[in-house]
């Protein structure tokens, strides 16, 4: 059988259980959820068999320990998997949300409700947990999921959506709601990149160059998320302490995450007296900056910045850092290397802080916050599919809403236009 | 100069101005509609010259009267365009709106606000008086537009984006804020389609296989507009009064646009009492029906159906019908064939409605009402950019606020993340 035939084996029966899923209550779709939470922890000792060879072949292929940890379930991971299961059960169903409601000189009742996607494709790296975690939230938002991991999971993700798909025989979700696309190849991922008219939209989750494939092969409308070149502005009118504590937790709380700050701005007027200090602390934090000429000048220790560095993800104890003459002028900087996902502004100036909002055109905007907030859970939406870079549809930390589309529903006695 | 180059040179100066026109206020937006709604009237007599060589040379190549028409301009034609403009003015600006707005348990501020998009890309046929539309929508939003018409109209589209850019001039809009992509080969919209980075978003207005060939080659993210296969359900519950009233209204009183219906589908229940009147009527409007063999039983005239005229966007006075078994047979039908643009369903039953509604996935669906009110006029939104039939992002009648984005603003004072 062609891999084409392979996917339209699992495309079409999604495409069928999106149907039977998008109109079921909030109660269905709960206790489907909380079925599959449960055969994840009665199957624990069998998904960590199977588990195990994907992790052995990754040891002889030489794979790094660092991803080896990614990909490696135990008992208590799988615990875990199962408790985010149950907690998107407990988070409101999005779906029949009157979005707006309102009626019209002609007697018309207009409403825009929420509704289903329908087909929601994932494309991800590395960790098995994302496969029971996009499933749960797809399945919640009343969508089909189309999940496409990496090679390197491939025996684990099949092995946990055979067990979600077996617990969902015994609900009103569809086990057809569920599917791993099957193969491991480059061209299986075509198949879902192309399937227009099958699959509603596609959302990859990983590095930059696979969500640039993405793009450039995807004919099915594509989610951008997750890249994230960050920038902290020290404006004139900083607090210095305050954005000592920022810098240092936005560039080093966690630096292999897409909020993580990457670039360092700091306005001429301060940086006699900030460079100096915040050099000193990026230093004992293990950080190597990369800084212009202005920058080098503070410190021996600041290696020549190059354009790459400014464009630079690093998700490393790095960064790019430059000295600016003025607000604009960093906001300029952003403009031409950031990626659009989360700026900060450490100020004092209500001024500043108005123009840095009205012209940096990111994701989101932190005034006198880390970077690191830009994240669903923190954001309070419980938890979150991915964080979007694009504007359309969806932009930053996408919670169950923004697994939804909507439809009019317009309710009359016999009006005809006239 | 090579196509691409050409391209750049107004691609780049849009992206330059739509970092300018984001920030600006409501007034400032308005009052450059105004100076652009007055240029055109007082530059009617010479937008009329050069329409009449597009028109010239379209009757050269021997193109029909209808589209003559389409392109044609006069002065009576200007004023109305003009006015368009200034009813864009008169719309509330969606820039700025707070969509959400909360305090995080930590005291961080979170605001989901409105911004615009950036650089919008408008790629449609035909009529020059889109080139002004599109224009105004894109402005008061917020967005500069980059505008690709068809080259029938190319001379036409060049003076209003001259004058319009003049206009500007006077106002705190930059003038690079509306740009028509220069050229008019099948390369130049490539350009355009492939801008991944410097434009934010396209909106194709046209026929299907226009819509098709934007989502097949583009990289930047495309709103599909506009494709109608709208079917019209008779249930068995229904008022065969107010059946034939909204059949006849949602067939013929415009039949050439996106919303008039194009599928009829017959609960067997009323076959008997409904179809004999209802192919009367149709016949008495001149439209030809195209039946299935239950539909042909009732009469003579009715045409075989085949399985293109179930998916067939006629636009004209053509009808596809069919007799069904059941409401869910009816959905089947629309699944199987329809657009996902607006169903209608006439009927007096409660239950039905729901079901249909419920299990019926297009933009809108109406409950006893024709087809042809799924409009941004007649939904209350003053203008519209497009119908979109997908959805993502926007879906149905297209609004300002469907031409914006949104951006997370989060306040606080030194939070960072534990």
């Amino acid at each position: 059988m062609s891999e084409r035939e392979d996917f339209l084996r699992v495309a079409g029966p999604a495409r069928e259980a999106a149907a039977e899923l998008a109109p079921l209550p909030r109660a269905a779709k709960d206790a489907a959820l909380h079925a599959v939470a449960d055969a994840l922890v009665a199957n624990a000792a069998e998904i960590v068999k199977v588990n195990a060879q994907d992790v052995a072949r990754a040891r002889d292929n030489g794979i790094s320990e660092y991803m080896i940890d990614r990909l490696s379930l135990d008992e208590g991971r799988i615990a875990a998997i199962a408790d985010a299961v149950r907690q998107v059960a407990a988070l409101p169903d999005p779906v029949g949300e009157t979005v707006r409601g309102t009626v019209l000189p002609n007697g018309l009742e207009l409403r825009q409700i929420r509704v289903p996607m329908g087909v929601v494709g994932i494309i991800y790296e590395g960790r098995p947990n994302v496969t029971v975690d996009a499933a749960a939230l797809c399945l919640k938002s009343g969508n089909a999921a189309l999940l496409r991991g990496s090679s390197s999971a491939y025996e684990s993700n099949s092995v946990l959506v055979r067990v979600m798909q077996d617990a969902l025989r015994g609900t009103d979700v569809p086990a057809n709601a569920v599917q791993l696309v099957p193969g491991t190849s480059r061209e299986s991922v075509k198949h879902l990149m192309r399937a227009r008219g099958l699959v509603d939209v596609l959302i990859p989750r990983g590095g930059a160059s696979l969500i640039n494939s993405v793009v450039e092969e995807s004919t099915v409308p594509v989610i951008e998320t997750g890249v994230g070149n960050c920038a902290v502005y020290v404006d004139a009118d900083a607090d210095l302490d305050m954005a000592i504590d920022i810098l240092i937790n936005a560039k080093t709380q966690r630096p292999s995450v897409c909020n993580a700050a990457e670039t360092l701005l700091v306005h001429e007027g301060v940086a006699d007296a900030f460079l100096p200090r915040a050099l000193e602390a990026l230093r004992a934090e293990g950080v190597t900056v990369h800084g212009d000429e202005r920058v080098r000048s503070y410190s021996g220790d600041v290696v020549e910045a190059t354009e790459d560095d400014y464009r630079a993800e690093y998700l490393s104890l790095d960064i790019a850092a430059r000295v600016v003459d003025s607000l604009d002028e960093a906001a300029r900087h952003i403009r031409t290397y950031g990626s659009g996902h989360t700026e900060a502004i450490v100020t004092n100036s209500q001024r500043a802080a108005r123009r840095f909002v009205a012209t940096v055109d990111s994701a989101a905007i932190m005034v006198n916050a880390s970077t690191r907030f830009t994240d669903g859970e923190e954001f309070g939406f419980g938890a979150e599919i991915g964080i979007s870079t694009q504007k359309l549809h969806a932009r930053g930390p996408m919670g169950l809403p923004e697994l939804t589309s909507t439809k009019y529903v317009v309710t009359g006695d016999g009006q005809i236009r006239a």
